[in-house]
C-alpha cells in the first residue's frame, strides 16, 4: 500500500484483475461481450502506463453518463465511407473505444497496404486516452495518431472569457525497434482539470497560467478555477504564446469535428442526449517511404540522444516522450495497478449498482 | 512610412516588385527562372501575410549559407518513392522552397484523387515559412499540413540545458468556403529567437520562460539568452507543461527527418557542408470523409463562435486562427509591404554583391 496522488491510500491489483472487473461491469451495462472486451482494454493500457485518471478511474463518469442517458450500450457502429485510403465511421452513439479501436484497426490495416490511411468517426462518445490508440499503431510498428474533440467546453481561446473547446487531445506513437516506443499523449490545455481539483485538495494555490476566472482573469485560487472551469490553452498566457495552444486545440477539433461532421461543443444540440463526440485516427507505415528500414533506429537513436541531454539540475534527469509510459509499464505489468481506496469503494458501488461481480 | 517592428522606419513596397526583386537575386545567385520563381513565391506568401521573419527578410540568411557553401542552387531534386498515396523526395540540396512546393503540390494531387496524402523531403535546406505550404493546401480546397526540422537546435528539452531541436515548425491550414482559410503556423518553441532579437534591441527584459542561460535556468537578460541561444518549447517551464511543446517539437522532427531519412541535428555530420534538413507535407480532401460538403461551413461556423467569444478585456477581442495573416493580406496586396530600411539596405548590398538589377 503507498500514497496515491489523491491524498488516500491505494492497494495494488493485477491488471487482469481490474480489467476482468471493468468488463463485468460494461457486460451488466447492456454491452456485448465484444464492445465490453474492446473498452476495457482501452481502459487498461492507461492504468497499465501510468495514464491513472483514463481508465478504470473513468467508470465513475461513464456511470453518470449512463444515468444521463448519454451512452448507447448496444451500439452497431456503421462504416459510411470506405476506400483503401479512408473511411468514417459512425459510432451509434456508443463509448469512443468501441468505435475508436474499429477506427484505428482499419487505419492499420489500410497502412500497412498503401503506406498511409486515416479514419474518422462521429457521432461518438467519451474515448479514454488518446494514446491507448496511438500505441496500437506503434505496437503494429507503425507512427500512429489519433485525436478527439469533447463535449463540453473548457479551453478558453487567448483573450477570452469563455470555453471554446474541450480538452482536445492528441496523442503520437512510434515504434522504436527493441526499445520502448516514442509516446506522446497530451491535452491541447496547460493543464487537465483534474490538477485543479489535486490542488483544491492539498490546500495549494495553482500556477499562474493553468487556469482563468468567470471574467478571463488568471487565478491561482483552485475553488474560483474549479467554479468557472476555464483553462487556458498550452502557453496559459497571451505572453507565453498561449495563441499556439488555442491554434493546436482548434486543429484538433477541425480534424476530429469538422471531417467527421460530428457536433462542435459549442454549437452541439443540447436537447439531444446523445453527445456526438468526433474522433481521427490515422496511421503512417514508415517503410513506405524508407527503404532502408531506418526509421525504427532513428527514432530509437534521437531518443537516447534526449535522454543524455545534460540536466538544468542535478537529480533530474531529461527523459524522453514514452519514457514514463515504459516505465510504468514495467512496474505495474509485474506488480499491478495502484487503486486508491476511494476509487475502489466507487466501483464497488457502480458494481452493486448494476450487479456486477465484484472482482477486485 | 512607418515605425517597424525593429525600430527603424519602413517604406511600403508592391508585393510585386519585392518579389521581383528576390526573383532578381535567386537568378544571380543561379538558380534557374522556375526554381527562382517558385522560392520567391513562398517568400512573398510569408510578406503578404504578415509573417515578416520569412519573406524577403530572409536573404541575408540565405546570403550567409551560401558564403558558406550550404545551398546547391542548381539542385535537380529527385523522386526517389512516388505512389498513389505517398513520395519521398532527395532536394538535392537545394533551398526548401524548391521541393516543399513540389512535395506540397504531389500531396495535393494525390489527396484530390485518393483523400489523403503525404510527401517526405530530405537532403533540403530552410524552407521559409511553414504557413506558405499548408495555404497551398487550403487554396485547393483541401486541409493542408506541414512541417520542418532544421538543421541547428535551439529548443531544449524540459528539464535539459542543451538544445535538442531547431524551431521545428508546423502548419495547418484549412478552406472556409467564401470565408479566409483557417491557418494555424507557429514554431513550437515558446517564442523565436527574432523576439530575444526585439527585447534587446528595445533594452527590455524577456517574459520569464522565454529563454534560458547556459546553465539551463530561466533568463530575462536578452543577451544572456542570445548568447546560449536556448529556447524554452512551447509552454515554457515544467509547471506550465514545457513537456507538451517538447514532446511537440519531438513530433516534427519524426515526421520531417526520420521518415524522410534525412539528419537529425544534433547527430548531423558537421563535415558536411549540406545541412540535410527534412520536411513532411500532408494534404487531406474533406470530400473524401463528407459526402455532405459541410466541412468548410462547419469550419467558417466555428471560426465566428470563435471571435465572438466575450473578451477577457474590452478592446482586445478573441481572434480566429487565420484573422491576423487574412487582415494583413488584405492590406498588404492593396498598399504593399512595409520593408524598414535596414532591410533594404541588407538586400541592397547583397543584390550589389551578386549583380542582380535592384528594383526596389
Amino acid at each position: 500500500m503507498r500514497a496515491s496522488l489523491d491524498g488516500g491510500m491505494a492497494d495494488r491489483v493485477s491488471s487482469a484483475a481490474v480489467t476482468a472487473q471493468c468488463r463485468e461491469i460494461f457486460r451488466a451495462w447492456g454491452m456485448t461481450t465484444e464492445h465490453a472486451r474492446v473498452t476495457a482494454e482501452r481502459l487498461e493500457y492507461a492504468d497499465l502506463h501510468g495514464v491513472d485518471s483514463h481508465g478504470i478511474a473513468l467508470l465513475p463518469l461513464y456511470a453518470r453518463l449512463r444515468a444521463e442517458n448519454r451512452i448507447n450500450f448496444r451500439p452497431e457502429p456503421r462504416l459510411l465511407r470506405d476506400t483503401p485510403v479512408i473511411a468514417l465511421i459512425d459510432a451509434d452513439g456508443g463509448l469512443g473505444q468501441i468505435a475508436g479501436t474499429r477506427a484505428t484497426l482499419l487505419a492499420i490495416e489500410k497502412a500497412r497496404a498503401v503506406g498511409l490511411a486515416a479514419v474518422a468517426v462521429r457521432n461518438s462518445n467519451h474515448f479514454g486516452a488518446a494514446g491507448a490508440y496511438a500505441m496500437l499503431g506503434a505496437e503494429a510498428g507503425l507512427l500512429g495518431m489519433a485525436f478527439s474533440a469533447a463535449w463540453d467546453a473548457a479551453i478558453v481561446p487567448t483573450h477570452g472569457a469563455e470555453a471554446r473547446f474541450g480538452t482536445n487531445p492528441l496523442a503520437f506513437a512510434a515504434p522504436a525497434g527493441e526499445e520502448p516506443p516514442f509516446c506522446f499523449d497530451v491535452a491541447t490545455s496547460t493543464v487537465a482539470i483534474g490538477k485543479l481539483r489535486l490542488a483544491e485538495l492539498h490546500g495549494r494555490p495553482l500556477e499562474s497560467g493553468w487556469a482563468l476566472d468567470g471574467s478571463g482573469a488568471v487565478t491561482t485560487d483552485p475553488k474560483a478555477a474549479l467554479a468557472s472551469r476555464l483553462l487556458t490553452p498550452l502557453g496559459g498566457t497571451p505572453q507565453l504564446s498561449s495563441h499556439k495552444g488555442y491554434g493546436l486545440a482548434a486543429l484538433v477539433e477541425i480534424l476530429s469535428t469538422m471531417l467527421s461532421g460530428a457536433s462542435y461543443c459549442v454549437s452541439r444540440d443540447r436537447e439531444k442526449p446523445a453527445l456526438d463526440v468526433g474522433h481521427f485516427f490515422m496511421a503512417i507505415d514508415p517503410s513506405a517511404f524508407r527503404a532502408d528500414g531506418g526509421f525504427e533506429a532513428d527514432v530509437a537513436g534521437m531518443m537516447g540522444v534526449l535522454r543524455e541531454t545534460r540536466p538544468a539540475r542535478a537529480g533530474q534527469p531529461v527523459i524522453a516522450p514514452g519514457d514514463p509510459e515504459a516505465r510504468a509499464f514495467a512496474d505495474r505489468s509485474v506488480n499491478g495497478i495502484p487503486l486508491p481506496q476511494t476509487l475502489v469503494k466507487q466501483v464497488r458501488e457502480i458494481a452493486a449498482d448494476c450487479k456486477a461481480a465484484w472482482l477486485l
